[in-house]
C-alpha cells in the first residue's frame, strides 16, 4: 500500500520502490507516529473535522497499534512505504474507512519532521544519562585520586606536575558544557512542525499552540515552508554528537598513551581490555580506541547531512530523508560508548609510583624561573637564566636539580642555596593555588563545582 | 626574536621557523592581544608582582603598542614568530627590561585562548548585524510583495499557492535561529583561560574572577589543563558558520531558480549581476551562485578543524594553532557575503503576472479532496478521487478546471457544481490560516513576529 | 568463544563486549574469510607447518562452512566475536583440534585487510557493472535524441543552442572517468597483506607470492607494519563513491530542473515517479532527489574514515574497526542507485517543442558577435556591440532578432541584412564544429567514442 | 574593466564587486594564463581568426606581459576582475586594439579551467620532489640505522620485537603509494578544456589537438559542457593532498611518542623544535604536530570543495570560483611540511639503548607459543598455554623468561628447557623472514626495493 496511488496508472519499478522505502530505517519512529497521529485525531476534533466518534475510534485503534509495537507484534508488510504509511494501513485493518480520516489536513511533510523532533526530544534524555554516567565516574576517580602527583604534559612533552584529580576533572568540564550543548539541541528541537501541512500550512482550523502543548513541544513552528524543510535541529544534534566524540577521543588518546607500558600510570581492568588472537600476552585498550575511531565516524554523520542540506531549493525534497540514519547511528554509538567508557574508568587501577618517579627535577625549571622573579629579575630574564641550567645540566649530564650551587652562580648570581627547594612538585602544585589550577586547595573546590553540576 | 631561547644552542632550521611562525596569520589578534596584556599587567599588580610604577609603565607601552596598531605604524619584524613575541619584543624597545616581566606566570598557551575568544567575541557583534541587515531586507521584501499569489513548491514540483511575503519569512526564520544560536557560541566563548599558565594553572596569586570582569568575560575557565586545549567555541563559531551558509544556500538556490528565465519571477537588478566574457546577454546570479559555492567551502573549515581536534591527548599541543585560519575565514566569509545577499534582495525585481501564472488548477487538487471532506468523505478516499480528477484531466489534455461537471461526477457523484469554486487560489491560502500558514492573515501576524524579533 | 582468553582471569563487561564485537557487519566477510583461510592452510601446508592430512582435513571443513553460508545454515552464536572467530569456532565443531592450527602465523590483523581487500576487489566488479549500466542508458537516449535542440545553460541562465544528444554525453564522461578510476582503487586493492602477521611478519617460511597468486592479489604488501594498517584503499574507494556520487548529483539536479513544470522538458515515467500523500496531483522525482541527497551521505561516509585514521599510530590500532560500515555503506547505496537512475533515464519521455521554444533569440548574441569578428571586428568590441543590441531589444521590449536593420545599424554600421542568419540555432550549433562542440558531426563522433568505452 | 559590460546600464554594487572578484587568489594562475593564451593566438591563427602579423602582435604583447610577472613589473588594477581581464587589459595597453580578438571564440569558463589544471600539472612536478625529498630520508634512516632493535606496537601495546630500519621504511611506502596516485592526478588532469567555449564549444574551426599538444596535455576534452563543469581533476588532487597528509600524520604521531620522555627512543635536533615562552626546559617537537594538525585541514579542503561541487546543475557555475584557494592551500600546506619533515627526520638523533630495554620478555608469548607448534600442539592450545604463562608470571610479579622450567611445565609438560632461547629478540626477528618482514634480510630487500623506487 502507498498512500498516493490515484493519479498514477502504473507502478512503482521494483528497485525504485526498494530505494524510496523508507521503513526499513523510520520504523524507530512507531512510537512516535502513533503518539502525534493521536495528538492530530484530537486536534482534527476539536477543529470539528472529525466527530467525537471518529476521534474516540481512531484512537482506540492508535492505542491498539501502539500495543502491537510494544509486544513487537506488528507485523510489517513489504508493501509499507514507510512508517506512516504502516501505521494508516494497519489503523484501516483494525477500524475501517475512519482510518482514511486521520490524515485530513496532514502531510507527510509535517509529520515525519515531527516524529523525529519528538524522537530526539526524548533520545536526548537517555543521552543526557549516559554523559552523566561517565561524569560521575570522572568525579569519582578524581575524589578517590585527587592528591597523586603526576606529570602534566604539553606537546606531549613532560611540562609541570599537577594532580590527577586536577587531570580527571580535566575531562568532566567539557562533558559538562556537552550537557549544557544538549539542552539548547532540545529545546531548539522543540518548534513544532505538525499543522504546516505539505508547505502551506493546514487548510483545517487546527489550533496549533494547543496540539503543541499536548505533545510537549515549546512552540509552534512559526512559517509552514520553514517548517517541513528545516533540519537545523538534525544538524545540531549531529555536531553535538561529533563535538562529544572529539572530547571522548581525547580522553581515550591520554588512558591509551597512560596505560602503554612506557607510560604506565594506568592499567586497564579485564572486564574492560581485549587480547589478540596471535599474541598471547597482549591486554588491548580497544574500548578506548574505538572511542577514538567512533569520533572520526561522528564527525562523517554530521558531514554528511549537512553536505545533504546543502544547495536544496526550500520546502519539502526528498533528500531531506537522508535524515535520519545520521541521527540513528549517532545516538546508538554514543549510547553504546558512554557506559563503557564508565565502566572502565571506574575499574582503572593506577601505578601512582610511576606517575611520581616521571616527574623529573627539570619540569620545575618554571618554577626555577619563578623563583628569581621574586628576587626582582624580570621573567623573561628568569626564564633565560633557567633554560641555561637546563642547557648546563644536560650538558653535564645530570638533572637539573643536582646542578652545585656554584654551577647555577655561574648562570646568575642571584641564585642561592635556597634554589633547591624549588624542586619540589608537592610545593609547585601548591603554588598554582587560583582558580581552575592545580594546587590540592583548588583541585577541592573545583571538585565541589564539578560535583554540584552532576547532582542537579 | 622568540621568547623560549635559554636552552637551545642551535637555530631554528629556517623552513621550520617559517612553518612554525603564525604571525602571517595572527597578527589579526594584534588589539585582543594588546588588551589582554594590559589587563594582563593589572592583575599582576594587583597580586603584587609588579610594582604600581611597573604596571604604569608597561601599560603605557602597551597603549604605544595598540596606537601603532590603529595608525598602522607598527612595524613587524621577520623574526617575530607570533604577534605574542611581537608584542613582547616591541614593548622591550619601548620600555626597556621591565617589558620583561609582562610574561610573569602567564604563557602563549592561556594568552592565545584568551586573544582568540575576545576577538571571536568581539567579531560576533559585527556578524550579528549584518545577519540583522539581511533579515531587515526580508522583511522589507515580506510587507511590500506580501499579498502577491506564487506557486509553492514540493520536490520543486508545483505543490500549492502561496503567498510571496510567506515565501520571503522562510528565509527569514532560518537567520533568527542563526542569531539565536550565535548569541549561544558568543555566551560559551566567554570564559576565560587566561590564569591556566601554560597548563597547571598560574603560580602568582592573580585574582581570576577581577581578571574575569575587567575583560568582559562571564566566568573564569575551571580547569586550567582543559582551559588551554578547549576549542569547543572554535567548533561552535564554525559549525554556526556552516549552518548559516547552508542557509544562505537554501535561499540562493530559490532565487537562482526564481531568476532563470523558465520561472520568470524575480530579476535581479545589474548592480548585483555580472555578465560574460563571450555572451554578450548574459546576467549571472553570480552572488547567489557564491553563496551557495561558499556553504562548501564553510562546512570545510568545521570539518578540517574537528578533524584536527580529533585524538590529541589534552593539554596544549600545537596542532591547536590550526585554529585560526578557518575561524577568519569563516568570519570574512559571512562578512563579505551578507549585506550583498541583503542588496540584492531589496534590489529584486518581480514578474508577478509570471508568478501568478504559474499557478495551474492541479496545484487546488488538495483543495478538491478538502471539499470532499466537508461532505463526508474519508480524506483518503477524497485523496484518491481527486488524484483520479488529475488524471482524467491530463489523459484528456485538459486543465484540471476544465472538467466538465460530468466528468467529475464520474469519478464521485458527490462533487456538484460548486466544485468550481475550490479553483481560486486565494480561496486556498485563505484557508490555510493557522499559525505558520500563508493565509493573508496568519502571515501579517507572522510579519509582526519577525518585526519584533528584528528591533529587539 | 573468543580466541585470546589465555592471559586473562575474567571476562569482558557486557556493554564492552557488545562495543567491541564486529561480528553485525563484519560477517558480510564471511566468504572472504573463508577464501582466505583455504589459501592460509595451503600456504602452511607448502611450509611445512600443516601436514598435507591436515591441510586437507582444514580445507574440507572450510568448505562445509562455506557450503553452510551459501545455504545460510550457518548459525552464528552471541560469543562470537567476529567472523574470523565464528569460522574458526565452527570449524572445531567440524573437524575437532585441528582447526587450532589454522591460525598459526596468522593474526586477525593481516586476515582482516585480507578480508576487505577481497571483499571490495569482488564487490568492484558489481560496481562497474551498474556504472556501465547508466552509462548504456545514456548513450541509447544520446544516440536517439541526438539532433534535438534545447537551451544550454551556465549559472541556470540561458545561454546558447546545444543539442540534447551532446547534453546526454555530458552525463557519460563523468562516469567513464569514475569506472576508470574505479579500476586503479582495484588494482591498489590487490597488495596482499596476508602474511604480514600482527605487526612484524610470520614467523613460518610462508611463499607469499604463491600466496598472491592464489587470492587473486596483484603483489605482496612490501612492510607487514604497513600493511595492517594501510587502509588506502578504503580512502581510495570511499572517496570514488563520493566523487561519483557528485556526479549522480549533477545528472539529478539538472532532471529535477528539467522535469519542473517551469522548464517542461522531461517528463518521468510513473515507474519511477511517486506521489504525494496529501496533494493528489503530485509526482514527484524522488529517485533524483535522493540520488542528490545521498552524495551528501557518500561524502560523510569519506569524512568519517579519513577522520578516524587521523593521528593514529602505525600498525594496527583498534579505530580500525571502524572502516568496514563505511564501505559497506558506500557500496550498497551506489548498487542500489545506479540502476534505477539507469531505469528512469530510458523511461524519460520527453516535450521536444518546449526544448525548442526555450532557445529564444537572446541566446544567439555570441553569433551576432562572431558575424561581427567575421567582418574584422575585434571581438572585445563586437561582444559590446551585440551586448548593446540585447539592451536595446531589452529596452524596446521585443527579441533580439526583432530589431529593425536599421537599429542594429545605429550600434554598428558593419551590420547587413545578412544579420538575421545568425538567428537560426541550427546554423549555431553546426558552427561548433570542433572535438567535444555541439556541433551534430562532432556529436556524432563523440557518440562513436562514448560507445566505444563501453563496449570494451 | 571587466569584459562583459555591453549590456549593462550600471555598476556592479561595491561589496559585490569585492565578493565577486576573484584576483586576489587567481593572479596565482598568471603564468599560466599568458601560456594558456599564446597557445590560443596560435591556434586561432591556424584557424585563418588572426592574420599572422595579429598573432605575432599579440604573442609579442603577451610574452612582454610574462616578463612583466617574472620581474614582477605587472600592476594590477582594483579594476581587475580576475587574472584574465588584468591581462587582457594589460594586452590592450600594450598592443592596443588587436589585443581584443584573442578573446575570440574563448570564454573565461574554458580559460580558467586551463590555467587551473596547467597549474597544477606544475605544481605536481615541485609536490613530487618534496615527496622524494622525506622518502630519501626515510631511506637514509632505515639504511643506518636498519639493524636496531626496538619494540613493535599494536594497539600502542609493546607487541613483538622489530628493527629499527623496518619501522622506517613502513613509513616510506604510504608515500611510494601517493606518488603513484599523484602521478595519476597528473594524468587525469591533462585533459584540455580550451576550445569548448562558454559551454557549446567554440564556434571557430580550432584544432584542439594541436592545442593540446602544444600546451603538453595529453587528450582534449570529449564534451564541452562537460569540460567548463568538470573539477574532478580538482577533487583528486585535496583528495590525494588529504590521504597523504593522513600518513604524515601517522609518522608525526609515532615520532611525537617516540620522542616523549617515557617512550625516548628518538631524540629532535633543535633546529627542528621548538622551546616554551613560559617553561624554560621544554623542547616540542612543533613541526610534527603542525604535520598532524595540518591533516585535518587538508581533509577540510577535500570536504568544503566537494560539498560545493554537490548538487550543481552541469556545465558552468560561480559557484565554482570556490576551487582556486583549496589547491593553492594545499599544495602551499604540503610544500611547507614534506622538506621540514624531511629535515626533522635526517636530524634526529636516537637511543638506541632505550629501544633495546623496551624489548621485554613478554612480547616473546607468540614466540613461545610458536615453540609448542612445532612441537605438535594446534596454535590454537599454544597461544592459550603462552597465555597462562604470561598470566602466572604477573602473578608472580616476575618477567616472562624468569619463570622457572618447573613453572612453565605445569602449564604443558611440552616445555623443556630449550623455552629459554625463545626469549632472544634477535631471534624473533631473524625467524620474520618473509617478503615484508622484519628479518633483517627481508628488511635488507625491502630496502633494495625502496631505493629502486626512489632513484627511478
Amino acid at each position: 500500500m502507498n498512500l498516493w496511488g490515484g493519479r498514477f496508472s502504473g507502478k512503482l519499478d521494483p528497485q525504485a520502490w526498494a530505494l524510496n522505502a523508507s521503513l526499513g530505517f523510520d520504523q524507530r519512529l512507531s512510537f512516535q507516529d502513533v503518539r502525534g497521529s493521536i495528538a492530530w485525531a484530537q486536534a482534527l476534533e476539536k477543529a470539528g473535522v472529525l466527530s467525537s466518534a471518529e476521534c474516540t475510534q481512531i484512537c482506540d485503534g492508535l492505542n491498539r497499534i501502539r500495543a502491537e509495537f510494544e509486544s513487537q507484534a506488528f507485523i510489517f508488510q513489504e508493501s509499507d512505504e514507510d512508517i506512516h504509511t504502516a501505521v494508516e494501513r494497519r489503523l484501516g485493518e483494525l477500524i475501517g474507512p475512519a482510518a482514511g480520516k486521520l490524515h485530513t489536513g496532514r502531510s507527510r511533510n509535517d509529520q515525519v519532521a515531527t516524529d523525529l523532533r519528538l524522537w530526539l526530544m526524548e533520545a536526548i534524555q537517555g543521552l543526557e544519562a549516559v554523559l552523566i554516567e561517565l561524569q560521575s565516574a570522572l568525579v569519582a576517580r578524581a575524589e578517590s585520586d585527587l592528591n597523586l602527583l603526576m606529570p602534566g604534559y604539553t606537546h606531549l612533552q613532560r611540562a609541570q606536575p599537577i594532580l590527577l584529580g586536577h587531570w580527571w576533572l580535566s575531562h568532566f568540564w567539557p562533558l559538562q558544557r556537552d550537557r549544557e550543548r544538549l539542552h539548547q539541541v532540545g529545546a531548539h528541537a522543540a518548534s513544532l512542525p505538525l499543522g504546516s501541512g505539505a508547505l502551506a500550512g493546514t487548510a483545517f482550523p487546527v489550533d496549533r499552540q494547543a496540539l503543541t502543548v499536548s505533545l510537549g513541544f515549546s512552540e509552534p513552528s512559526p512559517n509552514s515552508l520553514d517548517a517541513v524543510s528545516d533540519r537545523d535541529f538534525v544538524a545540531e544534534f549531529l555536531f553535538w554528537a561529533a563535538l562529544t566524540g572529539l572530547h571522548l577521543s581525547r580522553l581515550a588518546e591520554d588512558v591509551i598513551l597512560f596505560s602503554s607500558a612506557e607510560f604506565g600510570f594506568f592499567e586497564l581492568s579485564e572486564a574492560f581490555s581485549t587480547g589478540s588472537s596471535l599474541m598471547p600476552q597482549k591486554k588491548n585498550p580497544d574500548v578506548f580506541e574505538l572511542a577514538r575511531g567512533k569520533a572520526g565516524s561522528l564527525l562523517g554523520y554530521l558531514t554528511g547531512l549537512m553536505a545533504t542540506l546543502k544547495g536544496l531549493p526550500s520546502s519539502y525534497d526528498k533528500d531531506l530523508q537522508e535524515d535520519k540514519l545520521p541521527v540513528f547511528n549517532a545516538c546508538d554509538t554514543l549510547m553504546g560508548l558512554l557506559p563503557v567508557l564508565a565502566g572502565a574508568v571506574r575499574g582503572m587501577s593506577l601505578h601512582p609510583e610511576r606517575m611520581r618517579a616521571a616527574i623529573e627535577p627539570g619540569m620545575l625549571a618554571t618554577d626555577l624561573a619563578d623563583s628569581l622573579v621574586q628576587k626582582g629579575l624580570p621573567f623573561r630574564q628568569a626564564h633565560n637564566v633557567a633554560g641555561q641550567a637546563v642547557k648546563l645540566a644536560a650538558k653535564l649530564g645530570k638533572p637539573l636539580d643536582a646542578l652545585s650551587l656554584q654551577e647555577f652562580q655561574t648562570l646568575d648570581p642571584l641564585i642561592d642555596s635556597n634554589v633547591y627547594m624549588v624542586f619540589d612538585p608537592l610545593q609547585s602544585i601548591a603554588r598554582r593555588n587560583v582558580i581552575g589550577g592545580t594546587a590540592p586547595e583548588a583541585v577541592r573546590i573545583q571538585l565541589q563545582s564539578a560535583k554540584s553540576k552532576l547532582y542537579k
